[in-house]
């Protein structure tokens, strides 16, 4: 079974939940933004992903990527689809008009990439990454560059990647050696080697743009000596550029893309932004990037509940208690069985993933809408607010959604029984999938230190503290629900006091519970994601049982985690200073 | 970096945690065991499972077993490392001297399958299922089923399957339709398809003995009109028999060891035990691989830790806080760096892996060493308190332990970063193959509806307080650590009690909350486990690092399940009784 966007589903969270559509009309570029517009771009997005590109997932991971002489030759049907996508415009949907993009709020982009991630994460790789790079190019890139380079990318005629690891190199970007040396025509010749390089090399498109973090001669040692530059595989005049893809990964899974060991040996490219520059420049990618890597999470996790339900309603296992139970005819013994759906622990892991895409999904669109709002609000103190938003939330969203990708299909794996473990039903190949989403964009635990080392606790915890506050205003201490979410707010703004006073005393601190007070942030934000979706639902017949799921089996980890960063920094604490 | 057996930490646990050697000396047929013959035995086992079998794991993976015309081929290597672990006697370890075994306690075959299991979990399918095949036709096989098979078996010359999973029964063992037609010489024509026979056909030993559950004509509906019958792929007269593999499965791992479709076809066997009797013979069988599973659990956690611990001592990436600090040539950007290991988040994923295998080995070799004071302790009292203790720890260990396998070889993996995705360092094939222990001999969701539903509400949670009471006698209440325990025990007991009385009022309940349930136990378990190991780390100069992350980092999970159960419970005794 392939996967199927659920457009219902997402409507719901955009319209019900977050009152999507009045929002960004209030934003200049987006007035013509409606319900009947969004209505019928979800609609195409649904069908081109569901027609076009699911279809392809099993040959992605069962032929995948195949390289000789330095070709890479992507799975079977991925170039066709490639084309179709480009050729209908989807690339262009957020790039801005005068690129020759269709100037559309990101909020489309987010869904239109969740979902084909859902229906295959192989394939979407190759242009997931189009548009962080025309965000690069487009705020650092000279006039030059701009002209040449954009609108190829805005359409997506051209494909980009992100050349930042070296072997030597992982999650430690300092230590970058790739060398660009200046030339007199203001070019620089690049070269060094590359790991990891999705996309490095394929037949999609027919030619690829490389940005590739490398050092000039001159530059400092560490982070601040590293310049980015744009490389393109075929040089404006038609050659061939001196980048070549030696060899490519075999890996766990995302066999539909290839993870390319890339080598520049003296090739051409022109410096994005300025000298020393290339991490700022280089971080407008990756956070675009890193928000996308989120959404991979909740489609994939989506991807994995869509196939253990629909196998959970087919297929009978056992008596369930309290359940009807039909009996099987003769020839098959006789005993009455249950659907697999009506056993409460198989119950139990489908709606926890609800709750969990449900929530997130509420959380992502809206960080997707905040990045419309820091770019074209006419308030800088609105737009400041929703930059404080999307720097805080991303990572916790990163890091949590792909943790619950991961765990979450291996539990709908176990729906499966033994059929999980063999290739033929598909989610075993969606646990291969997302595993690497925990660890690229920045391991999860790499988003965590992000998070409380390098943005909250800056600050002694006060942006983290009025984003808390902004969450807490919108609900209503009126109804149970939302009061218990503001209680749980409050102890989130406390406990990040706490952490930052106790982080004075012991600098090792945060960096042991960064990941614990990632998961009590994301834990509160979903809270308060399940009271805005209970007030959508009221008066409706929705079903409310991942509502259940999600306070009944989802939640009580707040407390687990709140309570193992507390005695953390109660340990601190009590400890006898040495001063 | 192949896997190594650790002889140390294992005797620790054996030696000085556990005490082992003197209380199976107390048992009539160990008189002889002493840590000398312990030591000596341990220390070959190591070396044999280093130096022959842990080499096999990554071409096993990468070749696979292959099928062609109905016979399968094992990956280079295996067969000669399974003639080899013939020859050395070691699938004879623990069974009878009068059977050609060598009649040792069933500790040293755990602590030989856990280290076989780290080693090369593929080929290790192979003898896994041996002892509990040779466990079965010893007390259920006639006398002429016992000549015939019972030598062949114990010396590991024949292997034998466990045939149970039909196409359209996985978990629901009622529905099995394979027949069993009685023959005038008292054998039987069996004909039927099953699926998922781990080691169905392969060329690693000149017979395999298949144990078949079966359906006689006349037989009730259900799974009491299961039988068990004996089929040999060769028959006495040297004939093959009508026993055919279709194919094999393609799996996400486990590659070493052949997943089989098979085909009786009117083959020739002898039933096992009584007509409509098979399920309780074959319980036998299952009881023993419930806990080779645990210890494949762990021993692939432990491979999976030992893989990362390396990685994590061997590589730098960044500052850590609070570490020293190595400055890299300036060749690399001169930039200081510092192992893995010294990065907090990566240490803790390393300590909380060690706090779990440590832990479950005790609990694990207890129960090993339960399973002989069951069988052979002189005062019937003891061997039923040991049999309450393998009944009830079993399912929680397999489901427990095998949870953790995967999720932390998981965790482990990240220490890799990116390198831990691409198949080159083996860390992503112990994952795949890790999966599948979650699986097969009964789904975890099975264990713990095994544990509660089956084994401890039955008699309203007396035979699981009785163990509970058990423990706590074992510590002492003047230790702070160990009273925390006995603290925790009597939660378990209360908890127990409470859930026995809202199972009256909700039948449903115990299915929703086993897995909450089966959690509480182990937590319990392993809090008893690590106030042992730390009694016997007082006065010695062993790394306590594990013992703090079991504190800091594993326990908490233990009221974060309590309370899950406890709300579950008081929801139920708040509604309205309709009565």
């Amino acid at each position: 079974m392939d996967y199927q966007p659920r457009l219902d589903d997402v409507r719901f969270v955009l319209d019900d939940v977050l009152g999507t559509w009045p929002k960004l009309r209030a934003l200049a570029p987006f007035a013509e933004v409606d319900d009947a517009l969004a209505g019928q771009l979800l609609d195409e997005a649904g069908k081109f992903v569901g027609e076009v590109i699911a279809p392809l997932n099993r040959i992605g991971d069962a032929v995948g990527c195949r390289w000789a002489d330095g070709e890479v030759t992507a799975p079977p049907g991925f170039r066709d689809a490639y084309q179709a996508f480009v050729e209908a415009g989807w690339p262009a949907l957020a790039a801005a008009t005068e690129d020759g993009g269709q100037g559309l709020p990101a909020v489309f982009e987010a869904v239109l990439f969740e979902w084909l991630s859902a229906a295959n994460h192989g394939w979407t790789m190759a242009p997931g990454l189009l548009h962080g790079a025309y965000e690069c190019i487009r705020h650092h890139g000279s006039e030059a560059l701009r002209q040449r380079y954009l609108p190829k990318i805005a359409s997506g005629e051209w494909l980009a990647t992100m050349c930042l690891t070296e072997a030597h190199a992982g999650s430690d970007l300092g230590q970058v050696r790739t060398r660009a040396v200046p030339q007199p025509d203001g070019s620089v010749r690049v070269s060094g080697g590359k790991i990891f390089i999705s996309g490095g090399a394929h037949d999609l498109s027919d030619n690829i743009v490389h940005l590739v973090l490398c050092r000039l001669p001159d530059a400092p040692a560490g982070p601040k000596g590293l310049s980015l530059a744009l490389v393109p595989r075929d040089l404006p005049d038609g050659t061939r550029n001196a980048v070549h893809c030696d060899r490519i990964e075999e890996k766990m899974g995302l066999h539909g893309s290839p993870t390319c060991a890339m080598r520049f040996d003296d090739a051409t490219g022109w410096l994005i932004g300025e000298p020393n520059r290339g991490l700022a420049a280089m971080f407008v990618m990756m956070n675009a990037a890193r928000l996308h890597v989120a959404l991979q999470g909740i489609g994939l996790l989506d991807a994995a509940w869509q196939k253990a339900d629909a196998y959970a309603r087919e297929r009978r296992q056992m008596r369930a208690p309290g359940a009807p139970g039909t009996a099987a005819p003769a020839s098959r013994g006789g005993e009455a069985s249950d659907l697999i759906v009506e056993h409460p622990a198989m119950r139990r892991i489908l709606d926890t993933q609800r709750a969990w895409i449900d929530g997130a999904r509420v959380i992502a669109y809206r960080t997707a809408a905040q990045l419309d709002v820091a770019r074209h609000d006419a308030d800088p103190k609105q737009r400041e607010r929703a930059q404080r938003w999307c720097a805080l939330v991303t990572p916790v969203l990163k890091a949590a959604c792909t943790q619950q990708a991961f765990s979450g299909a291996s539990e709908c794996l176990q729906v499966f029984g033994g059929h999980g473990y063999v290739r033929e039903w598909g989610i075993e190949q969606l646990l291969r999938d997302a595993r690497v989403t925990m660890i690229y964009e920045g391991t999860n635990e790499i988003q965590a230190i992000d998070l409380l080392v390098r943005k909250v606790l800056p600050d002694g915890g006060a942006g983290m503290s009025a984003l808390l506050v902004e969450l807490r205003d919108e609900l209503e201490a009126a109804r149970d629900i939302d009061a218990d979410v503001q209680r749980r707010l409050a102890q989130v703004r406390y406990l990040t006091t706490t952490l930052a006073m106790a982080a004075t005393a012991d600098p090792k601190l945060p960096y042991e519970v960064a990941d614990d007070y990632l998961r009590v942030v994301m834990l509160s934000l979903l809270a308060w994601a399940w009271a805005r979706i209970g007030r959508a639902c009221e008066d409706t017949t929705r079903d409310r049982s991942a509502e259940a799921a999600f306070q009944r089996w989802v939640l009580p980890e707040f407390e687990l985690r709140l309570g193992i960063v507390k005695r953390a920094c109660e340990a601190v604490t009590a400890r006898p200073q040495t001063a």
